[in-house]
């Protein structure tokens, strides 16, 4: 079973399988292959990822190194099965959401002001604990946010598709909600969720944090109310991105944008490598393998 | 059993116990008076203080609203016990030290500048997962960072005076640090106790994060560390503190600085009120307080 890896650095952390740097437009070996991993992201042009696919007929599986799996799915040629890398970028999502949290409810913006201006004003902090924060989205990021929330004291609801709480559920959730965290899959369903009613539902001074896709928020709704000063968010993604330097998001106040960098981190390549090894061995040993996106999706 | 409080928001929350506001310095009630609960933090005058006690002779206990106790032990009479108010702020100042570790390690500044100019670079970030972290003092604040910092896949080791690891131990652990965290009492053991040498000890880029006191860590040894761009830092804390405008910690590169809004978030009096209902009932029921300050302190 030969890996087909598009970046040497995850090939070069999995010398124990048999892995073919596939970094070109050259045809890949055809005996045997199974598990092609895509780089990181799809930044990457989808016609030349189209162009692999279609030259190399022996792959069965496509492993994602991204948990979200937009805009995979349309791409994948019947018969393979695509597979998102959710363990491999989670931590480190879930770490970028708990930073813009705390960097917004400890209001480190004003202490870097006040750095900037060598002023010392000790103003009365604001803290996570006793918080109501809504997650919306229980995968492995959701979930990782959770966790660190609760060790913080924050009073949390995870919000899924399927749990006690759901989507539909939210709404009549928000006028309670400190702090709205962003965890969901972009799909048809939670593209522009939230949106005006769903802004505008959120007591004053709530935040918002999103490190899932920027689709997910609308851009204009939420631009009208961090202008008006209600409320204050932290956008790792955002809608368009990359955000063009006339876009009116980047003046508003009330926001710190971090330029999609929650994944990604370094060391994800390690936790790459442990998922391709692990799949590659379910496969030899006949299993399916992990994290199989729904054909549905 | 007569609570004197000195500040009235503290009060207001302590409605089931008889509670005499002593803002001003008049003489308290003299029948009963058992539990004394000076204003948050040091700052308020020594000299006003020293005075308040000498004419309060009833006061069995001084419950501080603060988890540092310094200056308080040599200004506090013989037969007086007094009570660190441990459980008040540690859940803030260890937010606080949480939200400035993961400042530092996903590079918000970074980011700030960035949307300061409307500029999307993508950089590759850094993440807290598999770093090394020593937390210094394994109180509330340092069992509260540890727990966070585990649920967000660092390596942590807690060093406390009696446990597994002491201060002692520390040294030798210093080269295979990626983040140190400061969450002990000022004493004079700790007193100056990360210096030069500590600090040099430390590999290149390494974090230092302080949340307990200023004095901990030689401000003159940081300045050269950080000027050299080899260490970074995350101060709540500073020495002198208030910091002078014109003091050159101010400008060095690799560093934030929160002007000590660690503790005392939003929120605390309640904390407070819980503690303080719970050590009266304590001397009620003839039992010691909790979190007594040891004579050899």
């Amino acid at each position: 079973m030969t890996v087909l890896a598009v970046q040497s650095d995850v090939a070069e952390l999995l010398d124990d399988l048999d892995v073919f740097v596939w970094d070109e437009p050259r045809p890949p070996p055809r005996d045997d292959v199974v598990v092609w991993a895509p780089v990181y992201g799809p930044a990457h042009a989808p016609e030349h990822v189209r162009d692999m696919l279609s030259i190399a007929p022996a792959v069965r599986v496509v492993q994602l190194m991204s948990a979200g799996v937009d805009p995979w799915p349309s791409m994948i040629p019947d018969g393979v099965t695509l597979c998102s890398g959710k363990t491999i970028h989670g931590g480190s999502t879930a770490e970028m959401a708990i930073a813009l949290t705390l960097a917004l409810i400890r209001d480190l913006p004003r202490s870097a002001e006040q750095q900037a201006r060598h002023e010392w004003d000790r103003f009365r902090p604001n803290s996570l604990a006793g918080k109501r924060v809504l997650v919306l989205g229980t995968g492995d990021i959701g979930n990782r946010v959770i966790d660190t929330l609760e060790t913080l004291d924050a009073r949390v609801t995870g919000v899924s598709r399927t749990g006690e709480v759901t989507l539909d559920d939210a709404p009549a959730l928000l006028p309670q909600t400190d702090v709205v965290i962003v965890a969901l899959p972009l799909t048809a369903a939670t593209t522009g969720l939230l949106d005006a009613t769903w802004l505008a539902a959120l007591p004053d001074g709530a935040i918002v944090v999103n490190v899932a896709r920027g689709p997910i928020v609308d851009t204009d709704a939420l631009v009208a109310e961090l202008a008006a000063g209600r409320l204050r968010a932290g956008l790792d993604v955002t809608d368009p991105e990359p955000l063009p330097a006339d876009h009116p998001l980047w003046a508003q106040p009330g926001l710190i944008i971090t330029p999609h960098v929650g994944g990604g981190a370094l060391g994800w390549q390690h936790r790459a490598a442990k998922l391709l090894r692990e799949q590659v061995g379910r496969l030899d040993s006949g299993e399916q393998p992990r994290y199989v996106v729904d054909a549905g999706y």
